[in-house]
């Protein structure tokens, strides 16, 4: 028999879990939709029923805990804290799936998971202080200091999505304005969109985006193909997300920012517009120091082997 | 023989040192001016004299040991990194100390000693995740998370005095604009004692105040009378300095802010003002959970205490 542990990552959108051993080794996984206008059952019953019929199927494998990364996961409380992005309320989820699973349940914050993963396994390895930004529906970060997760005293640190970088800015679900993550998301590009959109009426590309729909490839594409107000979405998200960035390196000085997430996937489109405007947002100081990288582990990854890592550690 | 330790916090304007035992006993402190535009040899050649009479007439010490909280230390390197109120450019001065005394020299930036002071000895013996912000000639931070100094990858975390509240704001030292440190600190206070006056011209208190020399003693006292625009000027202070515990609970969600130096003195006069206006520049989550404390140690004790201990940990 091999031991393994269910690592369930939980977005605003899709949800990915894997069945992993102590080695890091993934022996399955799959990516569905959250479907977080639903009630929890929903998607507990779904991975329930999946989880169950490959256990069923393969009997070599034991199940010895789950491991669950979501939004505003709190892992002091074993409580989801009211997600902006899923409607689902303050939810007991490590109850829910201790009895659906009869199995020890820890959960973390998205971002804490997939900075786990990144330590354990990715790009981290050898780093003591960094930050790893989630940039999916939103933007989440998870921060290790010394060598540790940050938690903060009640377990809700890194909330850098929530950065206001302008008092006047873009209204933001957590009551605030400006907040990072009001531009430097899936949400956010969606407004960005909508705004250059306004701004320029005759832009043949800008008028071709669906704004209900924005399919990031479709922007990433454009890029590639030189078209300017293509480029011209990347260079504004980039400059705010540098902005973002500034004043966590500012408090945290850590070694670098590592990008995960599906819309991370735009990859240097978008991350080298944030090099480039980043050290005019820096201290003299902290001036060519500060590294922002992508996460080198495949699509998906990073989240299931940290929040599997929540049982071995 | 008593055995002690000799802790040192050097600050833009005064330097203080004790000799301290393992208990945190001061046997003797005093203060002395840094005189930061002359050489460091200046106050070693100063301080050096005054301990060793002590040593010399007390024959039951004997010195084990020097920690040093200073600005712009760090911690990994032993070097004062070009402090921006200090003309001492790039100093070892742990190398200088133990010529000086032949003894074992460590040392730390000055808020993340006066951090240590408050955990060891002070107001946040009971916390983990807290931030101690001291405000001098200008402001620093020393931040614990999970009950440890965070260092960054650099040593250099913690400048929360340079978080940029406005890209259009002062110019500051470091190279941007509108930080935090130029409105809330001595510094800071002389620049908005001057807008003030500029703005009022017929105003009776603000004329009185010399802008080349404030003692910050004298607004004090006029807010305590009742005096509007001595208000005014900690109202508009504390809001400054409310937007950058802002940006630094969302990352850090600490279970306090605890301030600390010469011109903390003020203590509500400026604090209260802060308080009102935290929760304003609050996502909802971290409404009302952020304490806004004054440090419990007489003043000068947190500096040493906590420089004094880097010796005994």
């Amino acid at each position: 028999m091999t031991k393994v542990v269910l690592g369930i990552d939980i977005g605003g959108t899709n949800t990915v879990f894997g069945l992993i051993d102590n080695t890091g080794t993934i022996h399955y996984s799959e990516q569905i939709p959250t479907h977080g206008d639903q009630p929890p059952t929903d998607i507990v019953d779904r991975l329930s029923e999946k989880v169950h019929s490959i256990l069923n199927n393969k009997m070599e494998f034991e199940l010895t805990g789950i491991g669950v990364g979501a939004p505003n996961g709190n892992h002091f409380t074993g409580m989801i804290q009211d997600p902006p992005n899923l409607s689902w309320g303050n939810l007991d989820i490590n109850s829910l799936l201790a009895e659906t699973f009869s199995c020890h349940v820890k959960l973390t914050n998205d971002a804490n998971a997939a900075a786990m993963g990144e330590k354990r396994f990715g790009i981290a390895k050898e780093m003591n202080d960094f930050v790893v930004i989630t940039l999916g529906t939103g933007l989440g970060s998870g921060i290790f200091s010394g060598g540790k997760i940050m938690y903060g005293h009640d377990g809700m640190a890194g909330e850098m999505g929530h950065l206001s970088l302008d008092p006047e800015g873009r209204k933001c679900t957590c009551g605030l304005r400006g907040c990072l993550e009001m531009y430097a998301s899936a949400n956010g590009m969606r407004k960005t969109v909508q705004e250059f959109q306004n701004a320029n009426p005759d832009d043949e590309f800008l008028s071709s985006l669906d704004n209900g729909n924005i399919d990031g490839r479709v922007i990433d594409r454009a890029v590639d193909e030189g078209i300017e107000s293509a480029k011209a979405l990347y260079e504004y998200t980039g400059d705010k997300l540098a902005m973002g960035l500034s004043l966590a390196a500012t408090i945290l000085s850590p070694e670098a920012f590592i990008f995960y997430g599906g819309y991370s996937q735009a990859g240097d489109r978008l991350l080298n517009p944030a090099r480039k405007a980043l050290d005019s947002y820096l201290m003299e100081n902290l001036k060519g120091k500060v590294k922002i990288l992508q996460s080198g582990l495949p699509h998906g990854q990073a989240g299931i082997l940290g929040a599997a890592s929540l049982i071995w550690t």
